[in-house]
């Protein structure tokens, strides 16, 4: 008899991949997964690639949800607050949404309006001291895509002073998984393919998150939009400060890190090597003509840019090996 | 201490989706991996979604192969046949290429050129009887992609007589990764994005093997190269031959598979459902017009089409459950 | 002072592809462009491709096109034919809709709904006899997409008894575009990249038109959708009814042809080719194990498939010459 | 009878757009084509999207070319210069390797080694003065495809004082195209689709050329290939240095000029809207974290990255409009 867990908005793209981990996940038992307007179909229907699971949608309300020992919320933004504040303290949540991830309050009634509902412990396992806070919390906030591909990136260095905070730029491309399931006609197939398309340029909302995980003071962020199903590629540059050499202080701050992996010099990340897995790599340099360090960093947004960090953050809240039911192994070619 | 297995020709791209579900296996050890040309290569330097994999490819020779308790066979066709005669009986050997595929030694010379090695037991294990072999034998010739997404479809339709063996029309196309990694132009990006291209129309080479395992006894079959990495779609017509409903003949034929699934009516296979998994898709209708059956097949190329089905036989020959260290579930979108 | 027309349902891909062709026709003023939900925007917002055209949608109403010489109708199935009779019968107007392809009122009741509107001249000028009937009349039915592909394809076999009609099977893959502008979330570019899904499998609505104009008494139609924004291939199989080459049969029917191209042998269409060109590649052969003829067709959905369609059909009915403001090189890669 | 032109080097992706482009100008006449390795093969075996070419490739020597009234060069680079060197002062020369663009020799031979040919007018008419010097010019150095996008978004900003010119962070991704024809396995398909992938990071050799044509004295690019066929997006962020708007410096820079398009405030350059065309689309913000000024450029580095802006740098040399024979519409979707 497994872990009981339950995943509500199981019908998007990042519900689609949880349930398809956790149904390879050798300590965790589905028990439960819901929808809003797919409620009653079965979750085949909706996620074809799950043939063979078993499970019809229920209705998104606390009932489906409280009696699991961990539920996974993958809900629009500003839903998961109220749902979340509904279930007993004593079932353990991961908020894929953006409602608990900043501390600023002001910041988020700017990019995302309305009331903040309170900073919850933030995930991403690779920041010094977070596995431990991690696995002490029952309410962890999951990262934003972007924010992962860019902090892994980013944090180390601004940490051990080896770029200056003030002047951060980055500029991310990220499949189209990432605007998510809803029907729209800018992101129609005939539109996206052979195309690449810049958005919401000079104020995205992750720019807060970023920079709070990060350390970063300043930052330019501007996303772009590829033709690929899934994957971020985030370019980041700032000018160096000091003598450290980038990609060693990389190396050092993820030497024992089970899904971040600093590349051998002169292979640079790609994100069709991280296609399905939980895995971040990167690689950086300094530029020949302008002298700013250049960090290159590749993700799979559902997999470490969402579900897969999702469930690496449930793995340390239950006493499981961080790794269990995750690979780090992408589907490639 | 796990199973000892070796994959010979693992710079490919079925070589590399070998390696990658051997290494998420519970119950095999990757204790070489065998290139040509890369020999000495780590192994992240060709397949860098492996990131993390410790290990140089060796020199493709039977000294490298022979201490294992399993070979993969991922070589050129042609080459598979006089590794494997130097290789020790006690070594079981999956082979993927197409050498010992044939009964018709006829066939063999006039579609591949060359003497023919001799059949050895065909590993589609969802054929009637077949698992019972497969799981007796130390040699297994590894089915063609086409021909397992055909035969899956076609096989049960002739052996229940519900079909016209003489007149069946196929047209399939596959993702590009079925053309193999050589560098050829026509294989480049640039080219084949955007593009739906026939190769080998009227005469491909897989055609005596399909009929072979399907009974069909007349069979063209069309393939097309498509847009996108991995996937096979088959699309297969025939005249049928009595009263059977289709896809009810197909849905008792694989009750009890784990990897094949007759879909819900009304839905059909598309191969983005079946990426990086060992499952294959199907449905099945009679055509108003022409009164034609009509069954589609989905599969991934290098999942169900060949390394997936490799390490199935393994399972098999190794009297493990048919299903370790494979998924049925799909990485979607 | 050119001749004056208009395009009526501009704001979908075959209306946007009509914008572009009639911008860069020498004989052509674009004097009208009309949009449903999108009256009163600039066409670039809904083209942004079309940057430097000046111009506003107006309504979809007859006053709008009343004052046009020529009329093109891109609008939904079953809107042209309402919109056509309340025009004069001085404006001459190709329909690129399905209202007046048929014949036959049963099998467009049965396929489409409702009432049927009455044949119109069908516009494929390639068809023995039909340049001068299309420049006879002041009323077009432009072909639907795939039976220009299968049409051009098969119809010069069947009029020379080459082929038996009752046995046709027929295998179609489309990009994107050829699903409409409409927002679907199976449309969506994170569903269809890396994706070959078919559809409406057994029971196609194009049948009755592709037998009407090829001559086929049996026809199954499989569609597929392809993950690419435009292009047809149609793979058409038929069993030979006499001695005639199906090759030099198609060579001779075409000869005079600009824009159907048979392509020297050996080489078979494919449809990155045609992109953006108003051309049709096709190649045969007769499969050494069935003896069957294939057929191989590619085109642009878009361009020989609809809009570049459209105005061959318009030069000849304005007495131009066939081919102006058309090409017949695709844009590739 | 035309002005009678040769392209050397035909048979690669900016020969073949060069042949399209020529084969529908009205006023040249395509009387030569050359390559190396495909001398004496038909046109359209290499490039069959020009089907009803008829033309046969000639061996790439000065003899081919020395009769034309102008030549275009699209040879690889440190080709061009000798080739050109041996034809007749009286052959306009439109060269669209790098071999001419650089004025510092030393930049030449640091980035592309060898000795540096010497400078020729540079090939971007959109740059102040620039339209006079390619009409009296009789040998011209097309831009490099990068430099296009990049130098058209910012070098009216840095001459304007709008930004600092010390601190130019560019990130720009390219269609695979731009990496040639050449069969290599890192731009196979089977690679580079679902892929984003960064390459030359922080040593790119279009470096200088950018830096001389915008003025910029410090410059990081960092570029990226993209999983599309054609289409270049430039993301070019700066230190703004002043007061003026950004987008309004760019619209004044660019209110006379036929292809290159500031769109509407709110909508942002995407690639798929300059296929196939000449056009280059811009657009300017001032981002709200970093105050940077972020400006994005879309082209076709096929078009206005390579034979678009070849013929129309000929245009210019040959007193013909400049917009003659191409077009500013794209080809979408």
């Amino acid at each position: 008899m497994g872990i009981r867990v339950a995943v509500a908005g199981a019908s998007g793209y990042a519900g689609g991949e949880l349930l398809r981990l956790i149904a390879g996940h050798p300590e965790l038992d589905l028990v439960t997964a819901t929808a809003h307007s797919q409620a009653g179909a079965p979750v085949t229907a909706v996620h074809p690639q799950l043939a063979g699971l078993d499970l019809v949608f229920a209705a998104t309300e606390p009932a489906a949800l409280a009696d699991a020992d961990l539920v996974f919320l993958a809900l629009p933004h500003g839903e998961s607050a109220a749902l979340a504040a509904a279930l007993p303290e004593s079932v353990r949540v991961v908020d894929l949404g953006a409602d608990h991830r900043l501390r600023d309050a002001a910041a988020w009634s700017r990019y995302y309006g309305g009331d903040h509902a309170g900073a919850w412990v933030y995930g991403l396992p690779e920041l010094p001291g977070q596995r431990a806070r991690i696995a002490a919390a029952t309410r962890v906030a999951n990262t934003g895509c972007y924010a992962v591909a860019i902090t892994l990136a980013l944090a180390p260095l601004v940490a051990a002073g080896a770029v200056a905070p003030a002047d951060v730029v980055v500029v991310a491309a990220s499949g189209t998984s990432g605007a998510g399931r809803a029907a729209k006609a800018h992101l129609l197939g005939s539109e996206v393919m052979g195309d690449l398309s810049p958005y919401k340029v000079g104020a995205h909302q992750h720019v807060p998150e970023i920079k709070q995980a990060t350390g970063a003071t300043g930052l330019s962020l501007t996303p772009v939009l590829a033709p690929m199903p899934r994957g971020i590629l985030a370019t980041v540059t700032a000018v160096p400060a000091g003598d450290a050499d980038p990609r060693a202080v990389l190396a050092q701050a993820y030497a024992d890190s089970a899904f971040v992996h600093v590349l051998p010099e002169g292979r640079w990340p790609h994100t069709a090597a991280t296609l399905g897995a939980n895995s971040c790599h990167l690689q950086a340099t300094v530029d020949v003509d302008s002298g700013r360090v250049i960090v290159v960093s590749a993700i799979d947004n559902l997999g470490k840019g969402a579900a897969g960090q999702a469930v690496q953050c449930a793995n340390l809240m239950l006493g499981l090996p961080e790794t269990t039911g995750l690979s780090t192994y992408g589907v490639a070619p």
